[in-house]
């Protein structure tokens, strides 16, 4: 058994799909589960996610060897001084946020000597959708997971994060923090923001309707995007502004350059543009097959 | 059979796939090809798309009942001239463009009384892949197949081009030019640009490299029309150049819109963008289903 007592507090598509894999792997004791919805533990105990609950967090993480954090971003930090307090002091601590920075600045105050008990994580996983109903146990199968330990981050705790998210099928990699938050301002959250952009952009437009009927199939992987939850998103905006800021503002300077090479007659620049970016996106192609 | 001679001007990925599903549906006799690279045409010729071929216009439509000119934008208004001097008076003319006020204006003017001869057309399908070896005769099953007939265009061509469109399994619907044109640049060129942008952004960036290793599936759904054909998508740009600019600048202003929420901690507003956003895009979603 590589966990005996596990607790998930917030179990939605990730804790839950995490519980799933673990207990098909049989590689957990007892599943807990803490959400600040009793309909959605219920719902969690039905579909055998996990095997009991409680709404109460000290209660909920009490014996627990292994406590993931798997709540939206901006009630991560919230639940952290409560975990702070009634976590057992050898437990081992890890989250799921798609920013770390913010996170591990609050941990590092909020858990003082616990603090090497925690092990950020981000798996890179998921799907437009969201809650425990969606969650299902292939979900990290060859997906990677990124972890960003600290210097004060435990080995052992570092260890058993790592083999937990190798067991179910993930490739661990190791990134320092600053650095995984811009990669992934790059590679998620500016795409989210572009399709939010974009689905806004044509449903203020006179044509609207009709843009809806006309868009094909492009349009469609483009922006299903754009269905991932509002409030998730929010929360990685401003968890991770600054470096979403610069990128946004750098992909702006990429449109005007086109729309300054349209306008200009400017074609060879628009041709190199395109031709750039089709190089490096069929190379991207190749090396994920 | 619905046409005894068919000669396609560019024999591409739709040209092709129109021939493919023309010879399966057995509504054609003969389909005579003419490309600039005679390779492209024995190649044409070997997967058994077209019967014959020539490297000359003028012959290649000489004895063609319907003549497809599948040629990217900026060659088809070249090749009209010609057409107009050898296609038969009563030859019935479509065009696949993505664009259809340029090639209408040019039209107008060289084919003069034969004008109503040509029915515009633009088949909302195909993939980031392209010539005759992508080829494929399910390509327009249900697909729209978007024709903008003027008012001097012949009812018998345009309900031939109709017929054409529908037997192999498109469904054809009519649009005013210039209301083309603004949808297409809404709900096609925008997203082309976005991606093309978002690639060679990312590409200049210092991480490029961990990047593109960490980039997720919705990356990878939202880059995957950057590996389109810079020369067609060039084409594109500058023949719907008005529409796709003023585009361009109503996305821009929407992700500044995006961008000052997160600078001025306006939570409020980025919750309202995001979740307008989704509830467009799960709108779209259930009613392509």
């Amino acid at each position: 058994m590589l966990i005996n007592n596990l607790s998930i507090i917030g179990v939605g598509l990730i804790g839950g799909s995490l519980a799933r894999a673990l207990r098909k792997a049989k590689l957990v004791g007892r599943v807990t589960g803490c959400n600040r919805s009793e309909e959605t533990l219920k719902k969690a105990v039905e579909l055998d996610v996990i095997d009991d609950y409680f709404l109460n967090i000290s209660e909920a993480v009490r014996d627990a060897d292994v406590i993931i954090i798997g709540t939206p971003l901006s009630v991560s930090e919230k639940v952290l001084p409560k975990l702070a307090d009634s976590m057992m002091v050898n437990a081992i601590l890890t989250d799921v946020g798609s920013v770390k920075g913010g996170i591990i600045n609050a941990a590092r105050e909020t858990l003082a000597e616990k603090f090497p008990n925690f092990v950020p994580g981000h798996p890179i996983a998921g799907t437009e959708k969201n809650g425990v109903e969606a969650s299902y146990e292939d979900l990290f199968v060859n997906h990677r997971v990124i972890l960003t330990p600290l210097k004060e981050t435990s080995p052992n705790a570092h260890k058993l994060v790592t083999q937990m998210w190798e067991s179910v099928g993930a490739e661990v990699v190791n990134l320092d923090v600053k650095h995984h938050d811009e990669v992934l301002a790059a590679t998620s959250h500016l795409p989210h923001m572009l399709a939010y952009a974009l689905v806004d952009c044509l449903a203020g437009m006179q044509e609207r309707d009709e843009i809806f009927k006309y868009a094909a199939g492009g349009f469609a992987d483009f922006t299903r995007i754009a269905s991932s939850s509002p409030e998730m998103w929010h929360d990685i905006c401003f968890s991770n502004r600054e470096a979403l800021i610069r990128t946004l503002e750098m992909f702006s300077s990429h449109i005007d350059d086109i729309k300054l090479a349209i306008e200009k007659s400017e074609s060879d620049e628009l041709l190199k543009i395109f031709r750039r970016a089709k190089e490096v996106r069929d190379k991207f192609n190749k090396e994920k097959k």
